[in-house]
């Protein structure tokens, strides 16, 4: 089905690897037991997750035992943060977030903000950075946990992690951080950075959908996020998705091991999509211009276009994008990152996030610009500010 | 890997059926795109999600919009407890369950108690049940929800669910069900039950483990329980489990096809089993004794024997069984469904039980049998408490 597919929409999900398919493959109908039987098949599958954990562990420079497999990113982002709030609650109220998270954060935080919390959402600077200065100048006396993600699902942008995680811990906040978009992509040494709690998601790397796990530094005392039984050391119950967790393993070590090749190819072509839309393309601009930003990724605004009806010009050619988070994406408003990232609503409903993977090619980039070039071209040819704009810019000359 | 098992823990869970599979494969590797994705290889997805919604909620009588994905049965518990509790703490804090519930039900009754709730814990007769009279009487001014399992997973006891259910709307009172057991092994008419929240798991029923559903009756207002993306109509946040959720429709297709025939077998083996013990080794018991069974559960007391070497024992022959719910398999109590049964210490840790599924043979029955009484007398054979009981015995004769 998706032969002649350009699929440039590799933030929202990627597929499953088939060597992490071919790891999965025999824990559905074979290797089945429960992993928490005491027989042979379930041993084993314990022992299968074991191996997983280690390699979760090992990638981000932490111990086994301070993993916790989850249902996905998001159910990781609401345990740091509900367990997290509710661990520290007789310290305070207070908690520290940026605005521009995703809205497993966000919502989580809006949920804390209804359940007795005060929540500050930090504004980044014009390319996305969360400056340690306005984190510090944000903590207060009742500050129990600070939030922040890795990078930026939107624009791209890596935060200085070690250096709000520093300016947490001054303090003696707890910091967790959203790594949905980084794990894999970037270099993570989690206890080198000092993180307290990490959210990660499998389906971002070549795992499947349905997997995740959070770190939590040991010592940091959490609660359970769901209850039940004593699976995952008694802290997340609920029998284990083992063909999820054993293929999460593997893509690790996949994305691990292709990580800095990867990244050179994927900026490589970022690259040349992003010069050839600038240079191809009048009046657009690129609002992924941090300085450190993931390699894959560009958001560009089409000015006097709507994103919407772009996308789907886009999908009629067989090229998938996206503007800006799937988990938003038929919401009428405009993204809350380009918002924050001083972009107009105007310039923010025109913008389009492109994610580029490994499997991409530079004959499908052109591919793309060419397509890219005609959508454009269309939609301003029918759009009457498009026009008005145009016969101002005639007038000024 | 199997070839020479003989499974009898269908209640832990059981191989993903290959038909299951079958369907399930294309979703990881070709048919991958991100549900909320607006072109099409998302909207297909979007589609192939609501489809497996369609059969499950048609298998219980309620409407697709009623059917919220989870990540597992133990999510589906943890969701309609805590946020029922949330949602009716105006009218009261008291909630009523049963002393044999599941774990996800207990210990998040537990983790509500450690926040200002007061549970009772009905307490059900040695065949496992729970009476309406019970319910009845615990109910008080402040009574905000019931939580009854439909058919207990270590004793096989199925509830009066329709005179529970009745009991608690009587008073205003929401009723949930955990029907982890019990979903696609009997008929289950959650509206003509008047069930307000059901939960259930897929790996019982050939799906795939990481996934589960939580039904919420329309017009009952529950908060989400994992906060972000837009996800199932806003309620349950997380990129869906594409492959999972497929694998889950097709394993309640299949399952409900061959519910008749397959709980016909299973009792037939279910007898044959309980029959050959209670006649062929001496000093045992049968717990699952209740009128209304699941078919394919036995649970037998093997007295003066010890569960857990009897187990390793039977392992050793290649059979699969286990002394209670696996998710709480490696704890030195004894079950609290035993106990709450009636059954002494010493028995409850002299239990195993057994759950049939479709694969059995007769054949497979009959080997078990072997093997349990060659176990047993070895066991037997090494135990101070049976040389004395027999004694004892001897000397009344």
């Amino acid at each position: 089905m998706n032969r002649k597919i350009i699929y440039l929409d590799h933030a929202a999900t990627v597929p499953v690897l088939p060597e992490v398919l071919e790891k999965m493959l025999p824990y559905f109908t074979q290797q089945y037991g429960n992993p928490s039987a005491v027989y042979r098949i379930g041993v084993e599958n314990r022992t299968a997750i074991e191996k997983a954990r280690d390699t979760a562990a090992a990638a981000i420079n932490v111990q086994p035992s301070e993993i916790y497999f989850t249902s996905c990113g998001t159910e990781a982002d609401n345990w740091a943060l509900i367990a997290g709030a509710e661990a520290f609650v007789s310290k305070g109220r207070h908690i520290i977030t940026s605005a521009i998270e995703h809205h497993a954060v966000l919502r989580t935080c809006q949920y804390l903000e209804e359940h007795g919390f005060e929540v500050t959402y930090l504004q980044p600077d014009h390319d996305g950075v969360i400056h340690p200065e306005a984190l510090e100048a944000a903590i207060r006396e009742d500050t129990i946990l600070v939030s922040i993600m890795y990078a930026n699902n939107e624009i791209g942008t890596i935060e200085p992690i070690e250096a709000l995680a520093r300016t947490a811990h001054r303090h003696g906040i707890p910091f967790h951080t959203d790594a949905v978009q980084a794990f894999c992509k970037l270099p993570i040494d989690a206890k080198a950075a000092g993180i307290d709690m990490m959210s990660v998601s499998a389906h971002k790397i070549g795992g499947p959908k349905g997997v995740g796990f959070l770190y939590i530094r040991k010592g940091l005392r959490l609660r359970s996020f769901l209850h039940g039984g004593s699976q995952e050391r008694g802290r997340r119950a609920g029998t284990e998705n083992v063909p999820g967790i054993v293929g999460f393993g593997e893509a690790i070590r996949l994305a691990l091991a292709s990580m800095e090749e990867n990244a050179i190819r994927e900026r490589h072509l970022r690259d040349r999509l992003v010069n050839g839309i600038l240079e191809g393309i009048p009046y657009t601009r690129c609002s992924s211009t941090a300085e450190n930003c993931l390699p894959g990724l560009a958001n560009i605004c089409f000015c006097h276009t709507d994103a919407d009806s772009l996308l789907i010009l886009l999908d009629m050619a067989g090229i998938c994008v996206s503007a800006g988070s799937a988990c938003t994406s038929g919401s009428l408003d405009p993204s809350h990152v380009l918002l924050a990232a001083g972009l107009s609503h105007e310039d923010a409903k025109s913008s389009v996030r492109f994610t580029i993977g490994p499997e991409n090619t530079e004959e499908e980039i052109d591919t793309v610009l060419t397509r890219l070039k005609e959508a454009a071209a269309k939609l301003r040819s029918n759009s009457a500010s498009y026009k008005k704009f145009i016969a101002s810019q005639e007038e000024t000359l």
